[in-house]
């Protein structure tokens, strides 16, 4: 542990995600003292017709 | 807040989740006062072989 | 299937969490043909500060 | 990786867990040749009240 | 319930998920008394790059 | 959107939160250009024994 799950709509580049795992499991290590080998890092990306905010879906037919 | 998580085996209609969308973030401000604004809702739409119930995967490979 | 999650921070009376469970249930029967029995819904009620929008606790120390 | 997460509602006493832990890991290393000492395991003991299937809370209030 | 979610990075076979749904399952009837026609599983087979250890990436462009 | 979700064994003070919150958002908004203020982070943080590593639960009787 820990284990962390991100989740978003839309896709983010390899390049993104390398950055963002890197700078969270540096974060959970340093203020948490969580070892960085046993920090999971997963991502979600769905596409955005399966993401809702305020009752409506974010991408649409149009 | 609220994120509600829906999971399911198949897949649901574009309309489909819309409507599902709008009526759940309906409900919670009705009866939990959340602001509509606030409500995140993802869809999560499985393979069916990735869905066992009593032990058993729901697709199959016939 | 479906499984439902719903994460939100506070609690709800059980009135609450009773209506709201039908409701969603009733929907999924209703928009997505999914028989009401094999519907799990889990609310997970969560304390106001494990929750953090734009990057704020939602609760406090005062 | 991997990561499992167990939800149920109610309790399991501390020698379930760790039993069904030991079996889940060994299954997961067995059949997809997962090494032991990646994977994680994770218990959530709902109350019986935030678990709701076919519409209807498990537990109630009398 | 219970509800169990199997993550991993990768893909398994048909065969593979097949048994480890059987036996996760006959696990938790034996050790936790959940009846089996209860117990849903699910697995998520996530890219490798979409996993991420010690501040890593899995998977890569290379 | 995006929701990040935070599993750890134990528990974080207050000020740990606070201070992963706000550098999960910003990196988040800095890499991947999502905007702050939709940017939902929660934190679950278990029990040692509802968590196992390599088939052992972390937390023990003794």
């Amino acid at each position: 542990m820990p284990y962390i799950n991100i989740r978003l709509a839309g896709s983010l580049s390899q390049e993104q995600k390398r950055q963002i795992a890197k700078e969270f499991t540096d974060t959970l290590e340093r203020i948490a003292h969580k070892s960085k080998s046993y920090t999971y890092i997963t991502f979600d990306e769905l596409p955005r017709e399966n993401w809702a905010v305020g009752g409506e879906l974010l991408g649409g037919d149009k």
